[in-house]
């Protein structure tokens, strides 16, 4: 991707953010992944009411110095792109605004709280770094496998969605006079999913016989159930790691073509020619 | 399915109604899917006490007019089906009359609230529509793998039950003194299947440490059991993706255009002519 | 197993209640499993105690015919055993008494009332008749697959109490001086495999920042942990499964020996004989 | 390991501590296992503040009888190892250590209560033991697939852990207006971890009706996502199992003393040989 052309600043400034494989695109990585994880610690850090009446100066200042550090980062971006306008309505583009962009705010509407939250959405931005890293190649593996189980994992969960909406209905007619939470619907329909998903706060829980009685059901339901997106994925990848095997083992030998060979193999095994390698 | 005679209005009723290739049909299903899915926000939101107080006019009125839709559509179903008894006592009969028959209801006895959850039965009649999409193909492929599993899963859930029924009466000897919840030996049971299932909504927890000790072994247990229906559902799906992939490689023998071979077959297994490659 | 010498009636005893291929031991089968399961029933509705204020004499009375016809069953089976001491002392001789004995028993000891629970035991009599039953070849399949996978498991749970006692012991030194339930090691042990296996009933939930982040660790841990047991009888299952096909498709071929066909082959796919079946 | 040579007693001692191939070794280990158990039990009992207020002299003196032993092999594996420096400094080195100082410090510092748990890293011992024993085999088949699926599964954590953080924090955008536990981001993550694992304790659950769809995603995401280690440890195996299999259906060559021979090979895939059969 390095020409031996000399290179305009803004292809440099380009390659050094968009590319991982020159030095100063691999320094900017690393330095950028560092900010990023700093910025969310320092987030985190604010929203402990403790933490940040006593070290409230230090939190803030450092918060500026990651803004105006992202702020540049956001225009250095803008510069060496080639369409300006696709860049800040693309995914990335968005979120890269929305991490600089509630300081700023901060200073139009006080004491807007709510707003630091929105900077944790920077940790989106790691996923960037880590397409351009090596160590993605498992991840694409694992995405792949999830792709083709895509259309299958869909269907699973729209019905979980309008089982659970039936389930969390009847539980509603059962249970509503009782005082045990199923005041409405949607929070009955909220409590199934919270059964099924074999998650189970205990905020909700049903009081009378029946209604225990269709809970144990949606349980067993959800713990059977479960073995379905499982078994998916599963068969998925065991078929996508068999294929693999096969296809990477390949030598064709010279005398009968067969193309099935051992890893080690030194002779064809249908034939005993010398595989000659 | 379609036929170049001309069709009486019933079969052009039924054609739209039942099936899903015409332009009407699918123009009908559409309609219906979108129907059924505003009827059940609308009993949603109907339950939110707050919601029903603000809106109570706006909710009344819209659930009329998607009443009188249905039983329009109720009656058409019935008209242009062959046999209508059989129609009214089937599975989808049944859910249709209970779709619209609670608004009717509410006019003889006033103020029956629980009524108006039934009407959240509504959501199963989706699944007659999807049914008829062509997407449920990948739903098709799940169905028979749970289908060819089904025995197991079986014995597995009634396997499940007799432990349950087992454990929880022996917790309900332990903690039934304590006040931990362990009341009865039903309500015991049910605590066994909330833990066993890993659900957990704590509600009734162990107090004694004997009673602990057990739930641990409960949990356990429930923790590795539930590897059963995975390893089940996950071994039958990779044996059926197995078998669809030998059916995948495939060449045609040109003596009796047999497309099933193995991978390494040199000749025809149904006829005996080599397939020269 | 039926021969056509004349039986004794101690043998007639014997097939009847060992045995289910006569019709008068089908019946006797038939029957038992509905005993069982009625007596079950009363049991549990017995210590559900507003049931039990109700319709108490009910219950005492049918619980005595229940016990007298166990009792009858026990004797009849203790007489047309061979060895009746080593049935004694057989795990389902012990049953069978301890089925029987707590009626008997609340004559001397008025007011047990943890004897009622002890008859929930008779619910494992049902396992003795299931043995004999077909439909159990599936759980037998399972049970081969459990089998396999039997010493992995139990290196798997060794590990998970491992893992929770040190989890639960550190947690214990930090969470001890808060109010959040680490009373003791054992308690804290206990919360360990609460969370582990994702359980998480919420009786005892860390209150301590660094309480939380050791909890999420365990959580994150048991929710990838999970994935072993499963995995172990997955790909066990699986391998069976495939075993299975590979033996139950055989055809040796007369000209070449090659012995494997697939089910609907003709002729051998690699020398072109015909198979002539 | 052993020769005719004879030993010195420091290697007479390295061979009993540190293999279990001889008479002594194996005792050894077995009272050094027995030992651990029984001072974890202590140490468990210990903490029961009702346990410890009756029984606090015999607790107290067992506690030294075991400190003193593990003292006395401490210091003979301190002068039977070649090099005692790198062993204090090993891992299991600090981990002997910290099971016997702890009551040695008990002297100094006077009602170090917590310095109680720490001796519950001693079970850590035990996996050193187990190291030797040959039922390890197991485990260490598990572990083969493990190692082989540790890149995937960091991948699949450190995935988890991002969306965590994202969803933790837009819960506490929505929540932290509420009384529902969502007072700090740390927490907020807490929470989200509590759910995606399914471990749900319920000290901290949404309360508004928007706060419960964004779970009810988390939830059912979680429960999706479950699949993926599962899916990826089951595949892993499946293909150690199948490779395994392949190894075990061998013929040796003749010729080369080669064992490892596909099914269907005919001749020897490392010299040319025909296998002849």
């Amino acid at each position: 991707m390095s020409t031996s052309k000399p290179k305009s600043w803004r292809t440099k400034i380009y390659e050094t953010i968009y590319e991982a494989d020159t030095l100063p695109g691999k320094a900017f990585d690393i330095i950028l992944f560092a900010l990023i994880i700093i910025s969310i610690v320092l987030v985190m850090l604010e929203s402990v009411t403790e933490f940040d009446a006593k070290h409230h100066e230090f939190l803030y200042y450092s918060e500026w110095v990651i803004t105006i550090l992202f702020s540049i980062e956001y225009i250095a971006r803008l510069i060496s792109v080639k369409r300006p306008k696709k860049y800040i309505f693309s995914f990335y583009g968005i979120i890269d605004l929305l991490s600089t962009i509630p300081m700023y705010l901060s200073f139009i509407f006080v004491g807007s709280q709510s707003l630091i939250a929105l900077r944790a959405l920077r940790l989106m931005r790691v996923f960037r770094i880590l397409k351009l890293v090596r160590f993605v190649g498992e991840s694409n593996r694992l995405m792949v496998a999830l792709r083709a189980s895509r259309a299958k994992i869909a269907v699973f969960v729209f019905f979980i969605l309008i089982v659970c909406v039936i389930l969390g209905s009847v539980m509603y007619i059962i249970e509503s006079d009782q005082d045990s939470g199923f005041t409405s619907i949607p929070r009955s329909v909220y409590w199934a999913i919270v059964t099924l998903t074999t998650v189970g706060y205990g905020d909700i829980a049903p009081a009378t016989p029946l209604g225990q009685l269709i809970s144990s059901i949606i349980m067993i339901l959800g713990y059977g159930v479960i073995a379905i997106p499982t078994g998916i994925v599963s068969s998925e990848m065991t078929r996508k790691a068999q294929k693999e095997e096969i296809q990477t083992n390949t030598q064709v030998c010279a005398n009968c073509f067969n193309s099935k060979h051992k890893d080690e193999a030194e002779f064809c095994d249908q034939c005993g020619t010398s595989l000659d390698r």
